[in-house]
């Protein structure tokens, strides 16, 4: 146990100053919350002292590992709550803290202004606080003369500190001058402006600061808003049976890319076990031209570090990077810590792996499954500090080739530990590199592993089909405290999971899962074609798994951008990324609806009314029947006042209605439509330019 | 800045078991919660690991100081959530955390369970598996001879480790015996027998204990529930105008006793300044015999480790301390840290005071107001650690005496971390001493101020008349977070809070305001005869300053028990003591009624049916008028079922009424009856006896 309960208090303590309930704050300060460049981070505190003393704060902020503390103001929310906020504009880990401490001028001013009030104060007493200020004051014009004398070199030190020490040494001795008359002196100790300048360079005597420093890691925008497309290079051949190849998937490129995707992500690409291969529908005998599966990972061709020889060679993979940089697409790779007999670690590292009584290796399982194509990594291996390095090192490998975001397979099998000593190295060099966790698991587990650093997690959306079930937990992952620390990433289906919803459904269900991904989530994803084309087909009625599924065999798909889904998830991906509502990560509503079969939802991006983009969502999600309802809008959400008219324009069929209150008949006949996508079309706002808020800049002193 | 935000992530670490969101914790462990003698601490965490292992997990809980842990069971709340309890059964600071690690036979047993239940152990495969079966039963029995070992010194060593260690070894021999028929074998492996001793004495391999050490003050009993009574000894005296002695008071405690109190508080005794001292109401000259603010500490007599000569002397004390404790009562006294400018350490410390620029001292005020008959401490003096020194010596100077409660009169006027030194160390030799925090001010300094160390806080009782704020505050003193650590202390009156309330509703007002104080509360307390005598003339229109206020001025009362309020005080004094709804601190819950005049609430302390007492209590706020309405009641709230029948006797009259349903009608005519309050009688429960469940002890061995 590290740590005792109740730090010791210390004798003698004169910090006056009390802060705490600093909110956002994860486990203690622990966790780092999460945020993208262009975010701004508001911070919240309970700052007070006994007595009735004024108080003096700043908002700390700067890069971890910068010596200097940048700031900025505070203001106050009512009963001794404070807030600030500050902008992130680099990629990296950011550290925030508050300072406080006794404005002694400005509580000098405020007693003086009481006293004068009420007619307290008589000449003598005058002399007396007069003397009392003005030591305040040329206090303040003392720390004003060091700031100056720093000059150039601190860059950020503050501006006209000489002219503001001279001006105070003058108000100072006027303060005490007897030759002055006692009205002008008092207007003095009185001014505002004086108050103002004092306050700017007084000295931080018993200055408290938060006794944590709290962090936030910032990442690329990518990390808070894209589209994913899992797609298996070997399935992009041009001759149906033929094994694709890198190559072929760079010829594939530009559909993703036309459709509207940020991201193309691949399962493994390393060469494939042959021990213990499965064949197709995950069969114990494979056939002898059957692939096996990419997550049995390592044959004589090689490891985590090799490519498969069928897909192709690091050169071909050079060129799918550069195609992929020049269709704006970014590719994606998967990382499964799990080997395959055959894989060189087998045999280099026995120990490393879980093993039986007898010496032998143990292959996976979760009895009475088996998976006889891998055997398990032993995290509790007495030679576990050489795995942790080599398995760094294989992330360290395909982010020297080029990648930058990974996808983790099964990331809750492997120690916490593990993944917070991985992804804090990692980014420490390679802030830009982004990790999703692909943990199909329990809550808490999920949690712990985007505390642990995973940028992005995948979420229980695939399992989450009725009304109810999509706007609590949505609703949870937007207003609890995980919206700090984890990232949803919604996916309607992957190679593993295609719900009984998308197999019972046909077309409509598809449309619908997929409309509430992409607009409910700033980032998610499909796999790819057999969710474009609509397969619903599962391998036996209660499964899951894809009948012929790509994990197990070669497919070739439509490649024509016509064809499916297509045409809807181009128009889609195109409304996300020309609406606020979307891109900015808009605040999320349920609105009610009378009708359990008609989901109605708002994101919106508010401003002052000009700049304001707001959406509405109204998905059917009986792909079999026309549905129709009346909605009982919450109009504030969308920034409109409670009578006020306003035009919904259909983004999806360009057709446009008038409303005005909240209740508005909606008819969604899935033959036709799955769902409206509204824009919201004010009336008669008027042009104003946003209001902006620049928090002042000082050098800090801690 | 003491710590980095986020722990370095160390390499190689082989604890895979994760225990986070752990309850009850304030502020991630740095603040203790508050318990008494006698309650239990329920803690819940999640507890979970990667892969699919069984675990194993105990609460520790010791006291602080002690260095071997106690252990206590933790049952599944599912989901990862896990819960232990451990009752706290001495006064001081105990810590309790969690330790839990993958429990390795048990996840072996599980997994041959499966792989049997599956037809998957050929024989080869099963007497490999009883080999690594056998190894692990035998860890368990080399640690049960560690344990044996240990023998009778280790008091709470594990009875019968001796022989468990012999039956481990004969079984882990049968596991791998070849003249065993490998059925007997399997039967013996899946045994829960063997399982539950292997548990118990299995090594804890790689570990995990919890981060942090909580901690938990007990407090005697009377932190929870305790009726005070706050009486200036000098208003005793027998005849009208005399000054009152310690004497007098005795002669009046009996009176206390019999109107059910336990604590009687007393303001200042110590002797009262001349210089600047008050006249009656507050007036600025005195008048030659006005006796002055007790709050105005120190005169030639002495400071605060002196009795005003006037009230009597250290034996008169003592006996005050001895009739007390012979009538079950026990004396508070009231510590306010100011002087008067006649007290000795002005002369002796002129630096521990706030000084004007001249070097006079500057006297108390908060302008326009102005207390001309005190000086204020200045806890950022130069010398501020003599000046805690000397505060830390009054309170030892009177628990040397004998006191063991103290009121702290204006307690956000001094700092908090001047309070965190002197609590923790007064109670860590001291630890049944409490502090009563006299703090009115906003609610984030109260809050800090118990999670400071206060035992007991004041709260806004006072100022909270209506239904809905009655309602509100209280469901947020018990229910919100500050319930761990905020005590709250509820109060109708002070010396220096005469409500318009009570002002203006007459006696029925105050029959109401004191019936609510002293049921919705463990805690409560009033200012004693001027409250009974339902006393509601204030100085002045505006004013919540009684006239003819104690704090200026001797008064003298009538001591007979059945004048005033009396009669009814020592009859709910009586209700309390006699329900463990409220002794106990039963849960408080706030029903619904159709009048905005009348609260009903209940307290409830629920076993299983024989034990329950549930209490319901109406009270009529409005003094001046019958009330009438219909409750909605939350029958299950009550320890009652939907359709249930059952009585209320009303314990203040004496009278039962049959009721059924949750709709029930009320009237209170307050010329005769402010208020019920109901014990609820149930028809028909059968007598079974309470389920206990008692967490087994062994030997920590971190």
């Amino acid at each position: 146990m590290t740590s005792k309960a109740g730090p010791q208090a210390a004798i003698g303590d004169r910090r006056r100053v009390v802060i705490c309930d600093v909110v956002p704050q994860v486990d203690g300060g622990e966790v780092s919350i999460k945020r993208v460049i262009g975010d701004s981070v508001n911070v919240e505190a309970n700052i007070f002292a006994d007595g009735h003393d004024e108080l003096a704060f700043v908002l700390l902020y700067k890069r971890a590992g910068d010596s200097v503390w940048r700031e900025s103001e505070m203001a106050g929310l009512g009963n001794d709550r404070w807030q600030g906020s500050f902008a992130v504009d680099e990629i990296g880990r950011w550290q925030y803290s508050i300072q406080a401490w006794i404005d002694r001028f400005g509580t000098w001013q405020e007693r003086l202004k009481k006293l004068a009030d009420a007619g307290q104060l008589s000449k003598d007493s005058l002399v007396t606080e007069f003397q009392f200020g003005a030591a305040l004051v040329s206090d303040a014009a003392e720390e004003a003369e060091c700031f100056a004398a720093l000059g150039d070199s601190a860059s950020e030190s503050l501006p006209g500190a000489d002219k503001g020490a001279i001006q105070l040494v003058e108000w100072a001795e006027m303060l005490v001058n007897p030759k002055e008359r006692s009205e002008d002196q008092l207007a003095l100790a009185l001014s505002s402006e004086l108050r103002q300048v004092v306050y700017q360079y007084q000295p931080r005597r018993f200055a408290t600061t938060f006794g944590r420093e709290l962090s936030v890691v910032v990442d690329r925008p990518l990390a808070k808003f894209a589209a994913w497309y899992e797609v298996f290079p070997r399935s992009c051949a041009s001759k149906p049976g033929q094994h694709g190849t890198l190559a072929d998937l760079i010829a594939r490129l530009p559909l993703m890319a036309d459709m509207g995707f940020d991201l193309v992500y691949l399962p493994p690409i390393h060469p494939i076990g042959m021990t213990g291969r499965k064949g197709r529908d995950g069969s114990l005998k494979a056939g002898v031209n059957d692939p096996g599966s990419p997550w049995a990972i390592g044959s004589k061709d090689g490891g985590h570090k090799s490519i498969h020889p069928q897909l192709g060679n690091f050169s071909d993979f050079r060129k799918l990077l550069l195609a992929a940089d020049d269709l704006g697409l970014e590719i994606a790779l998967d990382i499964a810590l799990q080997c395959s007999p055959d894989h060189p670690y087998v045999r280099e590292h026995p120990d490393w792996f879980v093993r039986r009584a007898d010496g032998t290796f143990q292959t996976a399982e979760n009895p009475p499954k088996k998976y006889e194509d891998i055997y398990q990594l032993d995290f509790e291996s007495a030679d576990v500090k050489a795995l942790w390095h080599e398995v760094k090192s294989i992330f360290d490998f395909w982010i020297n080739k080029g990648v930058r975001v990974f996808r983790v397979d099964n990331p809750h099998t492997k120690p916490l530990a593990f993944w917070r000593w991985l992804i804090e190295r990692i980014k420490d060099k390679n802030p830009d590199v982004l990790f999703l966790s692909e943990a199909f698991t329990r809550p808490a587990m999920m949690h712990e592993l985007a505390k642990a650093g995973f940028s992005l997690s995948y979420t229980y959306f695939t399992w989450r089909n009725t009304k109810s079930e999509v706007a609590d937990y949505f609703t949870e992952l937007n207003q609890g405290p995980a919206r700090e620390y984890f990232r949803p990433s919604v996916w309607p289906n992957t190679p593993d999971i295609l719900h009984a919803y998308l197999q019972e459904g046909g077309p409509g269900a598809f449309e619908a899962r997929f409309i509430l991904a992409a607009t409910l989530a700033g980032n998610y994803g499909i796999f790819g074609s057999s969710f474009e084309m609509t397969q619903g087909q599962a391998r036996s009625g209660n499964s899951e798994e894809y009948a012929h599924s790509e994990k197990y065999e070669i497919r070739n798909w439509d490649w024509d951008l016509t064809a499916g889904l297509r045409p809807l998830i181009a128009k889609v991906n195109g409304i996300r990324r020309d609406n606020q509502a979307f891109a900015a990560g808009g605040d999320l509503t349920f609105h009610r609806i009378d009708n359990d079969q008609l989901i109605c939802y708002s994101r919106a991006a508010l401003s002052n009314g000009v700049e304001d983009n707001a959406i509405l969502v109204i998905v059917n999600i009986d792909s079999k029947s026309t549905q129709a309802g009346w909605t009982d809008l919450d109009k504030a959400s969308l920034g409109l006042t409670q009578g006020e008219e306003f035009w919904v324009d259909d983004l999806l069929t360009g057709k446009s209605y008038q409303w005005t209150g909240a209740r508005n008949f909606v008819e969604l006949n899935p033959d036709h439509a799955t769902a409206h996508i509204f824009r919201i079309r004010r009336l008669g706002v008027s042009p104003e330019a946003p209001a902006k808020s620049e928090p002042t800049a000082r050098v800090g002193k801690n």
